[in-house]
């Protein structure tokens, strides 16, 4: 005898047809038909994984338009990629979100999400939508590919080596205070473009994925800056077993975060140790310096020299320091951003 | 002048290093120094990519032990890759915890994480460890192999092929109900150990990772079973495009859900569709019937033939349908799991 006949979706189902199928272009995303992906490598490749969360409250603010939050997701992956000197194939996306659904928030969510994948050859290959009494939390783990072999460590780098980073540094982590606290921008006298500048870096971060077959090509060592450079670039030299040197005036700074930083003395200390810079940090052999210059510039990404890779002191630890400007002794409180 | 050196690690690396170094045992999770883990794949074989979550107060509750939350957490990923014929390669971890850390029960976790990366062949390969100002919430994207082309598909269910599932179907569903209601024991007369048995099977599934092969060389389609035999049998066939009869009668169930539905006849719907089985849902043609028995037999995982493929009707859509004893009549009021 005939029951039951259960051909009808699920909510969940419908959900992730209308939002996501149109992301899941990758023939291996089988349309998110199947539970799982599938993904063969060309020849002579490796692949290159990482996973990163953004969750709400913590990484971004609950109201900030969402086809920004799901670029900031997704960007905080790519970054990896790019320093690791790997190309994109794809992410999966976990996705837990407040009951009931908000569809507006939804599918701007899916929108802006679209907009990168498409953006840097990086679609969706698989998902899991669940719902959580807490905030909003999008985890990613990307998938990307080198050469094998070739992809750039953190324990690469030498003495002798320059150090180098793409972009510039501290905008995001002043553009998180003018977010928490609009009256800054007036402390600061800060024009209404350089605010506006330093808001949308937090927003959303542009990582340097074209840069990432130069970084492949000429560097020996890379990470990106994600909690801060000098907290990062003490995670690179404790890897690699080296001392880095630093001059604080090379360090590449916005328009916007000199004019802040010029009004507020103690943002440098800000700009370098809090993070979501997601530019990459690198050293480069001194031969490879020009050709590493002309690649990037050539992938449009500004790369400055700002130190040097030492030996460490006898008896003494890797690590990075930062030299100042004569007279001014500059002390960080916390060097790198860290959850706990 | 030398102004800071910052050569001490962060909260947060400490607490990867105490606890989920020792995971990272695959080589190309570089010890977790680096930000990205690096894989090559052997010869003429493909990825499987799958994520999954498991959120505190939805997946798990915020009190279970934490060495079974973690072990969940890679269990609902590993059964993913079981059911689609795939060989564990490793994972990555995604974690929101609330602060300030809880070390011991981040100790337990870390322990029921290694346990079962150990067991199943599955190295943690890298991670994120982020905080969350809601409840604990785990997300694991699982890397498994298969050799090219072979992955076991949805869509593979055509006519004439036999429905099987291995294991017993019901249990986590019906040890839910008892967990949030102890009382319930009493109402289903239930044996303690057949409590114990419900209770546990809710809190840590058993994924069926030692059929894979056998899945993988007989069965035309698959999928675990995860949000209740009804509604993701349904999902396969709208994946094939066929329909599927099922013998409620034949439906195999432990001794524990067979006492708890003789008490409570409605029982039976809860065991269909209320999902958290982890086990495999397959169909096999059946001159390979046989073989499949004897490959899962020898992997030592019970199989059951539940029921047959057929044609969908003219004008019919594909589904499930569920043939019930003469007589007795079981309509589900919602035939899967869904958040939304």
């Amino acid at each position: 005898m005939l029951v039951h006949k259960s051909s009808g979706e699920s909510g969940e189902d419908r959900l992730i047809a209308k939002y996501f199928r149109p992301l899941a272009t990758h023939p291996g995303a089988f349309e998110l038909i199947d539970d799982c992906a599938a993904l063969s490598l060309p020849a002579r490749r490796e692949l290159v994984l990482k996973t990163d969360a953004i969750v709400g409250g913590v990484h971004f603010f609950a109201d900030d338009p969402a086809d920004k939050i799901a670029q900031k997701a997704l960007r905080v992956n790519l970054s990896d990629l790019a320093a690791k000197g790997a190309k994109p194939v794809g992410f999966l996306l976990s996705l837990a979100l407040t009951s009931p659904i908000d569809h507006k928030w939804l599918a701007a969510f899916a929108r802006g999400l679209r907009k990168d994948a498409d953006a840097f050859g990086c679609p969706l290959l698989g998902g899991d939508t669940d719902r959580t009494p807490g905030p909003v939390t999008v985890s990613i783990s990307i998938v990307g590919t080198v050469p094998r072999g070739t992809m750039v460590l953190r324990s690469g780098a030498r003495a002798g080596q320059r150090v180098c980073v793409t972009g510039t540094i501290g905008d995001a982590a002043i553009g998180l205070l003018l977010r928490r606290d609009a009256g800054a921008a007036e402390r600061w006298k800060l024009r209404p473009a350089h605010g506006k500048h330093l808001l949308a870096r937090y927003l959303v971060p542009q990582p340097r994925n074209t840069a990432a077959e130069a970084v492949r090509l000429h560097a020996a060592a890379a990470m990106d800056v994600s909690d801060g450079l000098a907290g990062d670039l003490a995670k690179l030299c404790r890897a690699s077993g080296v001392c880095a040197e630093i001059d604080i005036e090379r360090i590449p700074l916005s328009q916007a975060a000199r004019s802040a930083i010029a009004c507020d003395p103690a943002l440098i200390e800000t700009a370098l140790t809090c993070g979501d810079d997601y530019e990459i940090l690198c050293t480069v052999e001194p031969q490879k310096l020009a050709a590493f210059r002309a690649a990037t510039k050539k992938a449009g990404v500004a790369v400055t020299e700002i130190g040097e890779v030492v030996k460490p002191p006898k008896d003494g630890a890797p690590g990075a320091r930062f030299l100042g400007r004569a007279g001014k002794s500059l002390v960080f409180k916390k060097p790198a951003f860290s959850h706990f």
